[in-house]
């Protein structure tokens, strides 16, 4: 067994870059990145990819929710196998390495256990959807490969009214068999790589992180109602402003996070979306309404977090004279990594002699999912700018390349208990 | 010369509501009161008006704006003549008094004038657009009455695509015609009865106030220029939040508006419309775009004010990392009313026993371009509630009836000088 060189890693990683390029040009929308679930781009990117799987000599099949599933077994190895992978649907206007970079670089990984000829088997799982852009709920992919795909959700609505069952029968699936999509009990475990879509490891100057847990999140509406009025007419004493209400409720919510943490971060709030009634440049906002989302890794503060919030909401509405609606939309626990899965990509980046950086995922990911199923973990790559869902977002290519020496590290470790 | 009796006025009072309560019915929209500029419900309006200044003996056109015109001549008088009106047109999904309330009462003026075979010739004009709703420009009625009417309003296009020019034609009217729309030079002057469209008369327990000028009016758009990023992977400290920095300045507004009027209302300032981009919960706002409006009877403490909120915008958005761009997009200097005539109507207030209030208007009037070509007065009536722009907009029967009475007593103030 040779060690990879240095040219090989590096050109390893400045092809798995310009492959994220090219599969951003298969897209929903001419210039820009936008590829929802089973939509006519996916095509693309499922024939782009199985000739990849076939070169290397895998197996492929697309389940029954439209995952594209490569397995690549070696001449001498267990019935085991290790899964790798990560998404190939995008939000709109997106970048061109959100998912696809841990799909790129799982076949990455696979080429470089066959040069090796690593007594490993890997399947490697491009999930057909993770952002919930679609249909207004995200992980159908990896739900159905953890067993968790509701029925329900066959009957999901996109906003040209076609169903997810409808979605998936044009796509020439049959969602009958959703159930065969079952990660195999062989599975002795899933590894994600995704860019970290934030800007801490930037900021601190590292390029990978061991992701420790998925945060948890609460998300809600908030609905404060004034009284619509004439913005000349109506004196400010006499006013109901529901925006001036919900831009005081915004600060505190800002206030009370950046408060909270004093150099950890343990809590993030944000209010990203924001609705007004009438919304007339001459008209007091009779209504506005508002989006909450909170997270943290530990669960008891996003919970006190989140009372907290809803309560100062009501207090600014009633000494305003509005009423306020609450209501929440998503309540999810923390997700914990798995723990030895984890202690062995820390070794990885031990033994490779890069820094460790142990860091929580502010965002859901697949991992989060197939974590319930199988042991999980998760290495996050620097975001340069911290930018991410946005067409400036990048990587670079010496952290590619530092991802797939201790990707292929940390499968060298698993190969070896595999076949112990 | 015989007084109205009581009965009379009530009875006056009485209809007058209800015809404002049938015009209502008269919309684009089914179960809501929307009535643009020339919509096909106009035509139903004109039906009506015109068959009622027909009945009073009144001769009646239709200039090439679309304002519905009726002359009433004394069969002894001067060839002077005194001009009522106020607007038919509406907002979206509004209330039945604001504008034609006005209307209405100035037909019942003119009955009465008629019964008293008042020696004053008298004009109603019903203008067809004040609110501005469907080309973004309001006034298109009053302007034209006053010589003002720019002919490039012409060439504006509404949501659906069609210009001014052809919604005249569509109406059957030639907008060629436009000029032959100005006030005869036979008018003296005009006075307009609206309702308050605030809380101050229903506050003080008033029925009516003598408007003493119409506010000046500032509005601008202010855009808030962040960066969009992922709501649960960038910690507080990194975010160029727009979202948090728009509702940060609306408070300021909100408070610089209280805090300079401190028991007078000098200074009125609305955040009424906010667009925030990608506008999505678990996005970090990127942009947000918010309106200005500040109105003042005194010029120079509106432009004071509005220097003072435009640099703390910019102050807000250099300490957060942001990005400022301010446009102004009207300004508007404070129109006061004819002192001459307004005496006059503060006179009959007196001759009738009522309180005198005198106000300014917050919100903008046809009498405010009337008052640009012929010497202006005009009449608020208390609003319930302080409600207007809504379908819960009301007037109070005692109210209508005291503004019959007003107004009456007015119109043979102004007989007795037209005469002399």
């Amino acid at each position: 067994m040779t060690e990879p060189t240095a040219t090989d890693t590096k050109t390893r990683a400045a092809a798995a870059i310009a492959e994220c390029r090219l599969i951003a040009t298969m897209s929903e929308e001419a210039g820009r990145t936008t590829r929802r679930f089973l939509t006519p781009p996916v095509t693309k990117v499922h024939a782009h990819l199985r000739a990849r799987m076939a070169a290397l000599g895998m197996s492929v099949r697309v389940d029954a929710v439209g995952n594209l599933r490569g397995l690549w077994q070696p001449a001498s190895g267990t019935s085991k196998r290790f899964v790798l992978g990560s998404h190939i649907d995008t939000v709109p206007d997106a970048g061109a390495f959100d998912g696809v970079l841990g799909v790129v670089l799982a076949l990455e990984l696979v080429e470089m256990a066959r040069v090796r000829s690593l007594p490993l088997a890997i399947e490697v799982i491009a999930f057909s959807e993770e952002e919930g852009v679609r249909f207004g709920v995200p992980f159908l992919g990896s739900r159905a490969v953890a067993g968790r795909f509701d029925p329900a959700l066959l009957d999901l609505r996109d906003s040209a009214g076609v169903s997810v069952t409808e979605s998936i029968r044009n796509f020439g699936l049959d969602p009958g068999e959703i159930d065969a999509a079952l990660l195999s009990d062989a599975a002795t475990g899933f590894f994600e790589i995704h860019i970290e879509q934030g800007p801490v490891l930037e900021a601190e100057g590292l390029q990978l992180a061991v992701v420790t847990g998925i945060v948890g999140q609460t998300r809600c509406e908030v609905c404060f109602l004034g009284q619509a009025n004439h913005a000349g007419t109506t004196p400010m004493a006499h006013r109901r402003d529901a925006l001036t209400a919900a831009a005081e409720w915004i600060c505190a919510v800002e206030a009370a996070a950046k408060e909270h943490n004093s150099g950890r971060d343990e809590i993030i709030a944000t209010v990203g979306k924001i609705v007004a009634e009438p919304n007339a440049g001459n008209v007091i906002a009779g209504s506005v309404r508002v989006s909450l989302d909170v997270r943290s890794t530990r669960d008891s503060v996003r919970e006190a977090t989140v009372a907290r919030l809803l309560d100062l909401a009501a207090a600014i509405a009633a000494r305003r004279g509005l009423r306020c609606e609450a209501k929440r939309q998503m309540e999810q626990p923390a997700v914990p990594m798995d723990e030895q899965l984890t202690a062995y990509l820390t070794e990885a980046l031990e033994a490779a002699d890069f820094p460790v950086r142990q860091m929580p995922s502010g965002a859901g990911h697949d991992a989060m999912v197939m974590a319930t199923r199988v042991p999980t973990a998760m290495l996050f790559l620097r975001s340069p700018g911290g930018i991410s869902h946005h067409p400036a977002e990048a990587v670079r290519e010496e952290d590619v390349e530092t991802a797939l020496i201790v990707g292929d590290v940390f499968l060298r470790r698993l190969a070896t208990i595999h076949t112990h």
